[in-house]
């Protein structure tokens, strides 16, 4: 990873990904979604490093993406929990499982989700705000913001 | 990165994770959407290092999310262009700028994006495929589909 180069791409897609653009990342944070808050159960989870969770839980407190809580007192204990910000990555989570479900399992989905408000079995779609149809690969136009230079999407 | 643990993990966003979850590999994508499809431009752009991106688009390839194809003779010049599995990353990227957009673009959105179909300036929503509402965090359940274990998101 050459984190040095983010600045200069201008772009929110760069900037989340120098935020949760590593593996464990979003794994983590899909981890705390399921409820999953404590140091132990995450790692035993994953299997992950005990290390490497400890760095990356630090990186999204910092960030905000996580707030570490005291949940006992003696032994101090703690635990992380999704702020905003964090919750707001639920839909990074879905679009990857979508694009998992469809091209990365081969013997079917593994998960069911159930959106809860509906009570219905979903799938996520990512759509346009404006007329809620799906956003597909060249059938969008980006600009930039403030310089105006013009990137067409193609096929 | 612990490759190993993911098969374990049996969920479609480790899976997706597995192929695109490295800094470069959606950032690749993303400059091939905008039809930038050669080694050197691609190279140029995000300042990455040779062997990494020969590298990531060697995997992108294997994985069949892009496919190589000779665009000159002598010498031969090779491009790279999604494929429909690739195509359909689409929704990731979108999701990813949409989280950056509101979280870490403290001087407004660095881009802008117009739906072709509508028309419109469009931001990118995650939602139901049944109800066409946002999904969000703590408003899902989570089953694994064959083994029937429940996780509950949880807010």
């Amino acid at each position: 990873m050459k984190r040095s180069s983010v600045a200069g791409l201008q772009c929110s897609i760069a900037q989340t990904l120098e935020i949760v653009g590593d593996w464990w990342t979003l794994l983590i944070i899909r981890n705390i979604s399921f409820g999953q808050r404590r140091f132990e159960a995450i790692q035993a989870d994953l299997g992950i490093a005990r290390n490497i969770l400890s760095d990356r839980l630090s990186m999204l407190v910092e960030h905000e993406v996580l707030e570490k809580t005291k949940y006992q007192d003696s032994p101090e204990r703690f635990e992380y929990r999704a702020t905003a910000k964090g919750k707001d990555l639920i839909g990074v989570l879905f679009a990857l499982m979508a694009w998992g479900d469809k091209w990365a399992a081969p013997d079917g989905k593994p998960m069911v989700v159930t959106h809860v408000d509906c009570g219905h079995e979903t799938e996520p779609h990512v759509v346009c705000s404006e007329c809620g149809e799906e956003l597909q690969w060249g059938h969008t136009r980006v600009k930039r913001a403030r310089r105006g230079q013009l990137h067409h999407t193609t096929d």
